[in-house]
């Protein structure tokens, strides 16, 4: 099965659209993991080490404690980069986990460069090397032979991207206002070979939640692209607006992180996260 | 001294615009490194370990070779995320060693998202981590709310900063064409707080050395701001007319890569990268 097929068993099987996106924050984590990392720097760990094996850790149990409401997980490479190599050791051990867990796997890296630096990104996140996932999110910004490498992952190796198209920030008009448009046009066009029985392709796009107009054009700009809408909750997008460009339930992917992992910073912090998956389950099934 | 100052005086000093790509392609390499690798398998380390540990050994032995004749070293990220979490140790000991070479050192993961994301980039690569660096290429497609994480690293903690704004690729110009004005004229601005008396700033500009009539708008564009230019010798770019943005010798730096540390595939490769480094210093003199 190509991955916008296993993407769409993934949904229908969990009955849900929503993504865990895992971006650990050490200032935001419970005291058992601040206390844990002292001990393993008083055993002699690095800073680094303790903080990646404590944010590994973190992710794993409320994956334990909420996988089987999430179709899958979304890894902020940002945040293990910090730890340097501990870190990527951290991420390699997530992927096998959630795998483990029958989740699906996207690496939010937002990769982007020239044609032959991108077919080495397509070869570490979309290949056969330790940090392997399902999909990986992808900067148009160098044109399409930059896409290209990807694009032959997506067809040849049932992998999936996801392109960046309209952002959810703040400032995302600022040079993506002249562009965007253009970029959904083509995602559509680079989607066209790998369209899966239900109809969208293993080329996904990433449209900010915190547009409604916005939402409504890049759908009809793209109907047959899964859209990545992150900016649900925190940054002010609405769930229901986003739920609106579904068709028969399927070709919208809702990234949720920050109100699930630090539902609350207390010991509890796995049941404050099941109430919340909860919530948004129920909303969106 | 900001970063600006300090690649001026490493520039100065070294008289040197040149900066060498490090982008390990192991089908490229001598067979000594393919044996090696062959060894270290057999030994029980995984091909991933192995090829990691023989890159930066290729990385090294290039340096040594030829480190006296570069202002600073330029990682391609992507040719060490191949191998996972072993790549990233690679990273690390190869920006120790540039380090202790006097050798400034540049990043290019062309990271970009958004703030809240950008501040862990800014830490990872740009703050006191494993992987921190003098400088980081930036991709602006979020706009400026994912750029300030990153000049707060230059007017802070005296980083820099290298912002695409026209890149080298045949399809640069497809989503480019509309914004890169518009860009270079942000990144300009966004460089007036690190002006060192040498009159550049720490936030630095992408502009591909493929067409000379963009490298002259550009630099009239951005009167203030170092260029790095690549895309000199493979890709077809001129030499000369990069090193004719010059002010005083300073505000260009040119990358150079693929002809210098793949010059020879045989035993011989260290003198072939000296002959070729030393015809390119000579040139640019």
């Amino acid at each position: 099965m190509n991955f916008s097929a296993r993407l769409a068993h993934a949904v229908g099987q969990k009955q849900s659209v929503l993504m865990l996106g895992l971006d650990p924050d050490p200032g935001k984590m419970p005291a058992r993991f601040h206390r844990f990392v002292e001990q393993r720097i008083d055993q002699g760990q690095s800073f680094h080490q303790a903080w990646a094996q404590a944010c590994e850790d973190f992710c794993r149990e409320i994956l334990v404690a909420i996988g089987h409401r999430l179709c899958g997980i979304k890894i902020q490479m940002a945040y293990f980069e910090v730890f340097g190599s501990a870190g990527i050791a951290a991420v390699e051990n997530l992927l096998e986990f959630a795998r483990s867990q029958g989740l699906m796997t996207l690496i939010d890296g937002k990769r982007g460069d020239i044609g032959s630096t991108c077919e080495a990104y397509a070869r570490a996140y979309l290949g056969s090397g330790p940090c392997s996932a399902d999909a990986l999110t992808v900067n148009p910004f160098l044109g399409s032979d930059g896409i290209e490498p990807f694009l032959r992952a997506c067809e040849e190796s049932d992998r999936g991207i996801f392109i960046l198209v309209k952002t959810s920030n703040p400032s995302s008009a600022q040079f993506q206002e002249l562009i965007a448009e253009n970029i959904a046009e083509s995602v559509e066009r680079w989607g066209e070979s790998t369209i899966s029985p239900q109809g969208f392709s293993s080329v996904g796009a990433v449209v900010g939640a915190t547009n409604r107009a916005h939402l409504q054009l890049f759908r009809s700009l793209m109907p047959h692209t899964w859209i990545l809408a992150p900016g649900v909750g925190a940054q002010g997008g609405s769930l229901e607006e986003v739920l609106s460009l579904r068709k028969n339930g399927l070709g919208v992917i809702v990234p949720v992180s920050r109100s699930v992992l630090y539902a609350s910073s207390e010991a509890d912090f796995e049941f404050a996260a099941q109430a919340e998956i909860e919530r948004l389950w129920l909303a969106q099934k």
